[in-house]
Formats: structure tokens, sequence, C-alpha cells
């Protein structure tokens, strides 16, 4: 690897991420939806400039701080997209002041609260539940949803925007059809919302994106902004859903070697709970897996390939990765020598990194 | 809570993390050992001059980051207690040159580069794995350990300091006899391995540490140097182990309810995987859980009590925690009440959240 790495260090591949986003954008814009990509991913404002490219401007993120860290950063259009913390409200009415802020609301109280706190406009969406059970209003309680809109109308700086969905069930559907079943229900029940509601909100957007769906589907009837996150970078998750190829996964975490036990079949690396955090997958053994070794790509001596099979990260603790490894991987691997990890969940991974290394050999800085 | 607090914050009970380290400090003390504890657990300065007080002058990091942060902190005797990463002597001959540094040798190779490109007095642990299976020499490898403490030799800049044994099996060793069993095995196998070396190696010393072994147990036969890190905050997975009782976990996350699910006995706070990290334990019901909700202590509106019953924190996403909760528990909360939730892992816990609020109201920071 022609990189200077000594330490755990997380390598993205700007053209892979590249890829990511001009491709969900080019599907935005076939279906002529706004490209409303979250941003908590990647949570750096570097990479952020790449979607302006593709003519992003508004964007979500799911903190305040991080929305005050794009704020800063020149994005003027910013959805907190986290159902409102009723405590944040005079950070919120300040924040206010200097972009235009969307937040979602999940229940009246929090609603009423802002209502009677807000001091500057703000926008909202209902955050509707169809089916991931996490947060939001089912989209059965008309009259629930009624109340609040007709609510938020008692405040003129309050303006009702839409309806957010982000339908989190599609990491847990493991059938094909359920999977289809569930984007066209969650699809259906925004629409019949929309129906309802828009003769006296003609301004209603319908707001999607959770990775899975939005990846693999084409078309997204009545959603009028389109904005999943993880695509960006995709992980092994996405890749055992079906999101994405081992191809598209656009960060590899770089790990020293610093014991081999040949006896036990495993190696150890630099590279634990504080870098990878600590998603996992099951692999075929029934074990939790937390990453998997990727070959470096013939003819790149700086990117990486596709994972080698059954080395794998099994073993994770705060700063030892413990892999699985095969007797003719471990007889070439040396201590000392770098290994690339493809990590199960890159938006913690990023998260707990705090910075990436392109393969150009840009440090490339993260919200802290 | 009298402390203003709008986000998630990790709450530092500093009473209870100075009983914690006086508790371990007197073991030390009550055994002839040097007490040395490990600082990854707290990772800020702040909380590492508290133990100043309780006479310790060498520590115990687990990266060379964390070993520069303590160095320019003022600590002078670092053990960098992670099996040595060829790739870093540069930069460990240059720290060694500012402070006293050991580090840890577990295999032929490390020890050989080390030899090679040491350009500054430095001490060496060899690591023993007394069957926790992570890193280190077992102990009947006695022809290996000769081979290293003899190679270390050939080197006057190489100073071989003794047997380093974090017996981390104690984590995961369910019956009571099997923990006791394997706390005595491990003690037994560290000082026939002292008994054969220390003729031609006066100095050497063994250091132990592991949590639950030093929690638990009283009597350290032949353990020069005593060192455990979580012990200072404990947590639930402590708690469980044994190690520790509820009432000596010294962290609490404190978070904002958003939202309230009675339909399906959940209610949703700000505290997800970026604040907890994602370490679990498993509940009586063979469920995942991430925390457990701890009552305010009565006459101590900025404390915490014991856990609720049933009141854990059993989903977790980047930013959203979701509490499995009671009818009675829930038809107290509200939208906007803080809770405090105990962490399943206060070091990973610690080190996602970067800083803590004292029940003072002080805020100590971290190493970034």
């Amino acid at each position: 690897m022609a990189l200077n790495i000594i330490q755990p260090t997380l390598l993205l591949d700007k053209q892979k991420a590249l890829n990511n986003i001009k491709r969900m954008s080019e599907k935005a814009r076939l279906n002529g939806m706004a490209f409303t990509p979250h941003f908590k991913t990647h949570q750096s404002a570097e990479i952020a400039s790449w979607y302006k490219t593709f003519g992003v401007s508004k964007i979500k993120v799911s903190s305040l701080k991080m929305a005050r860290y794009f704020a800063k950063n020149g994005w003027e259009n910013i959805v907190l997209a986290f159902p409102l913390n009723i405590l944040e409200i005079p950070e919120i009415n300040e924040l206010a002041q200097k972009v235009k802020l969307d937040i979602l609301i999940v229940n009246k109280e929090a609603l009423i609260a802002l209502k009677n706190q807000l001091t500057t406009a703000i926008g909202f969406y209902i955050e509707i539940d169809t089916g991931y059970h996490r947060t939001g209003i089912p989209p059965r309680e008309i009259d629930l949803i009624s109340t609040l809109i007709r609510k938020a109308k008692e405040n003129q700086l309050l303006h009702f925007q839409g309806f957010y969905c982000h339908a989190g069930h599609s990491y847990h559907l493991d059938s094909p059809e359920d999977f289809k079943l569930n984007f066209q229900q969650s699809l259906d029940a925004l629409n019949h919302l929309k129906s309802i509601f828009i003769p006296q909100n003609k301004h209603l957007k319908i707001s999607f994106g959770d990775t899975p769906f939005c990846s693999v589907f084409e078309q997204f009837k009545g959603v009028d902004e389109f904005g999943p996150g993880n695509f960006v970078f995709y992980d092994l998750t996405q890749q055992k859903i079906g999101s994405c190829h081992y191809e598209n996964i656009a960060v590899a975490m770089a790990c020293p070697v610093i014991a081999i036990y040949p006896e036990r079949n495993q190696i150890v690396v630099h590279g634990g709970g504080v870098h990878f955090a600590k998603d996992f997958l099951v692999n075929k053994n029934g074990q939790a897996i937390y990453g998997k070794v990727a070959a470096f790509a013939p003819g790149n001596p700086k990117g990486w390939g596709k994972p080698i099979e059954d080395i794998e990260l099994t073993g994770i603790s705060q700063e030892h990765g413990t892999l699985s490894a095969t007797n003719a991987f471990i007889s070439k691997t040396k201590i000392g020598d770098i290994l690339s990890i493809l990590p199960v969940h890159s938006c913690m991974t990023a998260n707990a990194m705090g910075e990436y290394l392109t393969l150009d050999g840009e440090k490339l800085k993260m919200m802290k």
C-alpha cells in the first residue's frame, strides 16, 4: 500500500463515493424528486461539498450539533431529521435565524411546546411510521395528524412541510417478497395521507429515504424529496441486504497486524471497538462478524478489492481486532502488514474514527 | 434534576469514582503491590489527577495516542499495554525520550524489529496468555520466552520488565467455581514463570489487572503491579459478573424523552449508538439490552439510584434509544423528561461521548 499507514486508518475511495452519490442523484432526477441526502453518515463538510456538483442544496442531519456544523459550513436548508427534543427549542430558535430549518414532529406534546416557545420561522414534517416502529405516527391516525396540522396553524411562524418517512424496517425484511411488499405499503400509506391533506396544504411534500429501499427500487410514486444517507459509503450490512455490491463499498479500515496465531487460525490487528464500533452481522457459522478483510485490488496498490473468503473479524475489544483466517492466508501474512477491512456499519465506523484518508492521501476531517 | 441537561450527557458521580479508586488502591496496598491503573476507561487528564492522591505514578494505556496524551499531561511512567505495532517504532523512540515507556511483546518478530530500530531506552513486558486467548504467549512456551529475554539483552537500550497479564477470560466465566479456578490458574502460571526467570532477571515483575478478578478477590500471590481500568466507573457488565454492585456504577447517561408509545410499552429517548456505543447484555427474556434506567436517588436530586426493574434500553440506532417500559413507568413519564441510563460498557460509552459532566456541574474533558 503506497499510503503511509501505521495505525488504524479509515480509507475512503473517493471515486466509489462519487459514483454512489451520482447513481442516487440520477435516480432522484429520473423520478422528478428533489435529492435531499442525509449527512449523518459522513459528517464531513468536505464530503458534503461533493454533493453540490449534483445539485444538492437541502440536506438532512440527525442532531442539532450536526445541523449547526453544516450551517457553519455554508448549508442553508437543513432538515433536523429527528423528533423534536423540546428541551432544544431555544437552540432551534437560534439556529433558525441563520438557516432555513425544518424539524420532525411525532406527537402533540412536542408540537404544542414548539408552538408556544417559537420565536423564529421554522418548518416541520410529521414523521410517519409505516412499519419501522421506532418513532413516528402510524398512517391510520388521521385525526391526530389533522389536529397537529390545525394546531400548528395557530402560530404563523410554524410551517407544515409534509410527511417524513424513514422506513427503517427495510433493514429487517429477509424475503424479497416482504421487502417489496413493505416498500409498496409504505409508499401507498404516504400517498394516501398526501391525497387527504393536500387540498388544505398545497405545498406538502413526501420526504422518503432509507438506503435499502432507495437503492433497490427504481420508481418512487408520489415522493417529492428523496434522501437516504448510508449509500454514500455503503457497507457489509447493505451488501447483505442487497442494496449494493461489495465493489460499491467506499470505506475500509486499514489495520496493522500485531500478532499471528496459526495454531488457532487467528490474526490480531490493531483495530477495535473504538475504530469499527460494534455493529455485527452473523456469518454462515453463526458467529458474529465485525468486518471482512478485502484483498488489495490488482493494478491499484492503494485501493482494495473484494472480500477474501473466510477472512473475517470475529472478535473485537477496545483496541484489538481478532480475525479468523485460513491457513493459506495466515501463511502469507506478516507482523506489520496492513489489512483492509470492510466495515459492517459505515455510519457508526465513520463516527468512531472522526476522519478519513482518501486513496490520494488527503485527510478529510469530520465534525467533532 | 438540578443540572441543566438538554442533550445526551454522560454524568459522572465523582464520589463513586473516588470510592472505586480508593477501594482498589487499598487492595494494592494491603497486598504490597504497586497500584498501576489502566487509564483507557476514562481517557481524561482531570480524572487521572484524582489517582495521584492515592499514590499512583505508573499508569497503563492502550494506544500510542493515549500514551502521548498522558505524557503531555505530566505522567512520566507509562506502560503502552498493547502488543507492539512495529510500524510505530519511530514514534515510540520519540516518546521514550520524554517519559519512561514500557511496551508489550507477544512475538519474536516484533522484538527483533524493536531491537534493530530502537534509539532510546525502553522497557518491555512479555504478555502472557493465561486463558483469554486474545494476545500473549502461553505460559508453557518457556523456550520462546527464554529466547525473547536473551535476544533483548543484545541491545542495551531494551530492558525486560517482567510478565504482563490481562486475564480477560474473567469476563466469560459463568460459574463461580470456574471463575475462581481460572484466577488461581492464572496466578499459578505467572508465579511459575517468575520462579523460572527471576534468578537471571532480579527485578522482573508480574503485572496483573482485569477488573473482574481484581474486584472479586482479595489476595494476589506474587503480583507486583496491580492495575485494572474499568473499575473506576464500573458498569452493568461488571455488575452482572459480580465485580460491583449497582451502587458502585459511577457513570450514567442522561437522555431526554422524545416520544412515548404506551400501546407498545416503549419510550424513545435521544441517546443512541453514538452515545452509548453498542455493547449489550442479554436480559431474562433473551433480549439484547444496552442500558437500564436508574431511579433518581432519594434526597439527591442530581444523582441516580438503583435500576428500576424492567425499564431497559432494548433498541438502539445512531441517535435514538428505545426503552421497554412498564405501564406504571410510562404513565409517570413525560416528553422532555430526563432519564438516567446505566451503561453496559463504560469504557466504550466514555470513549463515544468524549466528555463528562460531574454531578456538581463540572465538565471534564477527555483525550480527542
